[in-house]
């Protein structure tokens, strides 16, 4: 372990005043030359690191964010945090990571815990996304926690508003993507276009699935149930939902998945059942992961520009942790990206 | 924001002594069940939480880890630093994440920031995965500053070790998983094997190759080196790494890629070029990833058991910051799963 030097011992053998070190510690007022020289050869000599704990008691900013979402190895999220993380680094802050899902099909812990943690911990501000705040039922323990974690700190939510909890809220979906998508199967001939993957009960998967139906509706057709085959966002998920659609009988010939690991899962089972994407059944998907381009067949799908999107919520956090009241908030409106999955490349 | 209440304060309007509080709060010795209700019942009314910042000051523990790694959205780290979350929070630790690579084709940052970053925060101790670490040729500059690091804290460095430097090593590759997955393919009557992925200069890259080399050999071949395409670990290196080799005009009909990303871009690099897998080209990886399932082929892998490591490197991290000698270091032999890729579905 390497020797521990207070900054009056500092002072003392560097022959200068301890407000002196201090000042030069802080950085906040110059200190001469000679002085600088005789501190910093003391600092190196021990290897002295300003106590960032007794600092952030003096200044009450621990330079530290809370990150809460429900699933680091989902790309969604992965690709959220590392620009969230990315940005706070820049600006000097490190940023705690909590999951709160850790196996596919395990219900998710208690999030109110991480709240506790983070609060003990002093972040200087929160960030959550999905999970608990996603659910279209919010549980009032839920939300009084939320309340409570929000009264002692600004705290960014990733969802749609919860009437009366004190964060800022900042919606990432509002179902347009899904509207493109509908709309581009139709343009292609398709006409009967099935909804698969996503967990009921969520506000994105009710959201997209709105959506749906009313693209439906403005196309004149009428909503199938026997189309719709909700799970959850992962890999067998989408597997399972889509093979639960072939098993109904029901003619379709496009579907629209709720991400790329749900559509990754529905071609698998299409192909394990004998049809072939796009040759026999076009996909289109939402959320674009990192693989869309690699995959077989490359899929064609709805960009949600996660990169940016976790560049404007940390931003937002930063501004509100540092009091500022400019509103970083952006909107990105949805893209398709046109790749294999819906056959048009055979026509060029 | 909540208001701001002392132990002093809570004593006073509990009508207990400071100390009691104190004992309370830290939870050490039992305290009656008249006063525990009254206290509870002020710290309940103010919201209390105690201050972790000057818990720490007292205990020189603060409760966190520092885990430092490439890219959070490539899905090996991912697995990894999530098991690691899930069982310091079990253990009541909360868990910085720094990434040092932000977006392929970057240079990564430099770690020893991070260094600085952990230490200012004064972490109870860091895991380090990959990056710097695993190049064969360690800089001086990092190598001084990992070894200031692991003198002021336990650090946990997963790679192989660096003379002098006062780490817990832990290493995670041997080359055996390349050794098994050669010798499958030569069992399929393989002899024109390549390999394709990895970084040169990284030891996981130079480890492998050493591994495939040394296979090669002892099967009594050459090794050709225009079998061996190196590149990176990501999918657009898989693709560029695959159209390199098809470019030689040398015959193969095998490829081993470094890992699973590598594998769905090699895949989709020999399918723009008219080859199938596994009907031209028979393809086995390394590091299993979670979509190995799903792909199409499925993929026939290594696993490197990525989710018990994780489990493995965080248990000892977080015995060394305990202090126990004890050692939780367990080597898991890497695993064949056949799935389609090296075409043997075809034969059942």
């Amino acid at each position: 372990m390497k020797s521990t030097i207070t900054i009056t011992q500092i002072a003392q053998e560097s022959g200068v005043s301890v407000a002196t070190v201090s000042r030069f510690l802080n950085g906040k007022v110059p200190v001469s030359a000679d002085k600088k020289a005789r501190i910093e050869a003391v600092v190196r000599k021990y290897d002295f690191t300003p106590n960032a704990l007794a600092r952030g008691l003096i200044s009450k900013r621990t330079m530290t964010l809370g990150v809460i979402l429900p699933d680091i190895t989902n790309p969604y999220f992965a690709t959220i945090f590392q620009e969230v993380q990315r940005c706070a680094a820049e600006e000097g802050y490190s940023v705690y990571l909590c999951n709160t899902r850790f196996h596919h099909g395990d219900a998710p812990i208690d999030e109110t815990g991480y709240f506790r943690m983070m609060m003990d911990k002093k972040v200087d501000g929160i960030l959550i996304i999905g999970g608990q705040l996603d659910m279209v039922e919010i549980t009032p323990a839920y939300k009084e926690a939320l309340n409570k974690l929000s009264a002692s700190l600004p705290v960014v939510a990733a969802g749609r508003e919860i009437p009366g909890a004190g964060c800022i809220f900042i919606d990432s979906e509002n179902g347009s993507g899904v509207t493109t998508a509908y709309n581009y199967l139709s343009s292609l001939g398709h006409k009967d276009i099935a909804f698969v993957g996503g967990q009921p009960g969520v506000t994105i998967t009710e959201t997209r699935l709105e959506s749906y139906k009313k693209a439906a509706a403005a196309s004149g057709r009428e909503v199938r149930k026997d189309l719709i085959s909700l799970s959850d966002y992962y890999l067998p998920d989408g597997y399972q939902a889509a093979e639960a659609l072939i098993s109904r009988n029901a003619p379709f010939t496009a579907v629209i998945t709720m991400n790329d690991n749900v559509a990754l899962g529905a071609i698998r089972a299409f192909a394990d059942h004998g049809l072939s994407v796009p040759r026999d059944v076009a996909l289109i998907s939402c959320d674009r992961f990192y693989f869309a381009d690699y995959t077989i067949p490359r899929l064609t799908s709805i960009h949600h520009h996660s990169r940016r999107w976790g560049q404007m919520v940390v931003r937002t956090l930063i501004q509100a942790v540092q009091g500022s009241t400019e509103n970083a908030r952006i909107t990105f409106p949805p893209e398709l990206i046109i790749g294999e999955s819906c056959g048009t490349h055979l026509q060029h």
